[in-house]
């Protein structure tokens, strides 16, 4: 049985680096994975979507948590494998609202280890934005959906037991934010 | 099978105005249902009360779940056949504490489909208690239950997998809310 | 049945006091329990540790979950016979993040009447810390915890339809506090 760390933070955090600069030399391996991949994949196998674009598109809500439950089963038995860090969110902001990223039809399927949300400055956070082309246009509340995740993610740690470690990325820092990481990743 | 929406803000967010303004002109009826009326109807189904000010009286917390898990499962029902608006709350402030609106025996027997949560300021809700009979004598305190509100709101989004909307009604700004409010429900 | 009430509060608060003179002279007698008791007794009891001290030893997440599973089950037991104050945390920090002291499986065990918490400004903490060699070398951050922790008392509420109490233990009013806390135990 592998580790499940789920990891979470608002776009433009900076998470990837953090991780990234994280998994340089931990004892253990562990295999970096995207939750949104599994989404595709499993709306690809609903026969939905055929190209990752499609998965944008509006869809109902019970189509939404059926996609999202086959893709955390599929992630469930990949866990079985190998040690995992699973990138996601703890919500995803849409024109109707936040979506929970982590639901608990979804936490059911997941045996998770630990949650971690990593959190930055709002000017560091934009400044991030800007740089890349992806989430340039992004004009979320940054600090409102920064601390709603708080409240998901203490959720996700009560319906689950696991711990939730939360910590900073400093604007410049994220050598030392993947140290932190790292050293929490080892003590698990 | 209809769509239900769940409408929470603290007693004086100004809740029914914006929802009028929403309701006027949308696409699909909407029926407005509080969810108050089906409590009473439950406490009298169970032979506890025959008058409407007796819901207030004091009661053992194994009745009122009780009559909370009836009111939904009569609510549930009725959502088949209508879309439902329901006008609830997120938490009920008592002398014991925060009760929750919408516990997981509840959220269970409702098939949500979005969570709203109104918002407003602190001036905007003093004033607007000030003009109601009801609500007058009120001195609850507002900044932190909306604070909390957010968090029971968060809680019910993670186990329900339902998107939680946040939106604030400013003062004189009441008409613009219910255009907020009527956009998101015609995108569910 | 007895009523069984949770009464939580980061290390300091000044819970303990607090609760002392709650307890003096209600119609009702409550028997003071610390969840860490329970604890310490189911790990004897699945063989893992001899002495108090070796529960701060690291162990594996599911063990830890295995212990407060059985100590919520050895509570359950108890609370049928006599009244009880539950003395345990909302959180509990450790160097891998904050642990849900009220996780869902031990929530499920536990028939709840009340969730109360109690906080205090940080300079009361951070003075009660001074004078307790136990917690003397504590620092811990104080806002971010009692924060997170009314975000992990809120799930809690929902999940158990429970009322949740929230006061404040003001420094040197420690009596005054116990007169709010025994009010609100006179009147669930």
């Amino acid at each position: 049985m592998g580790k499940l760390v789920v990891i979470t933070g608002v776009p433009g955090v900076g998470k990837s680096t953090v991780v990234q600069y994280a998994l340089e030399g931990t004892k253990e391996k562990y295999e970096l994975t995207n939750f949104g991949d599994y989404m595709f994949d499993a709306a690809k196998e609903f026969g939905l979507v055929e190209h990752r674009d499609e998965m944008r598109m509006k869809m109902p809500l019970e189509t939404y948590k059926d996609i999202q439950q086959l893709a955390a089963e599929k992630l469930s038995a990949k866990s079985k494998e190998t040690n995992i860090i699973l990138d996601t969110h703890c919500s995803v902001l849409k024109p109707q609202g936040y979506y929970p990223g982590l639901p608990h039809h979804v936490l059911k399927k997941l045996p998770l280890n630990l949650l971690v949300v990593v959190e930055s400055s709002e000017e560091g956070i934009t400044a991030r934005r800007r740089k890349d082309e992806d989430i340039r246009k992004r004009d979320d509340p940054i600090i409102e959906q920064q601390h709603l995740n708080r409240m998901y993610a203490a959720t996700c740690s009560v319906l689950t037991g696991v711990p939730l470690f939360i910590f900073k990325n400093e604007q410049g820092k994220a050598k030392e934010a993947g140290d932190t990481l790292r050293m929490v990743l080892e003590g698990i």
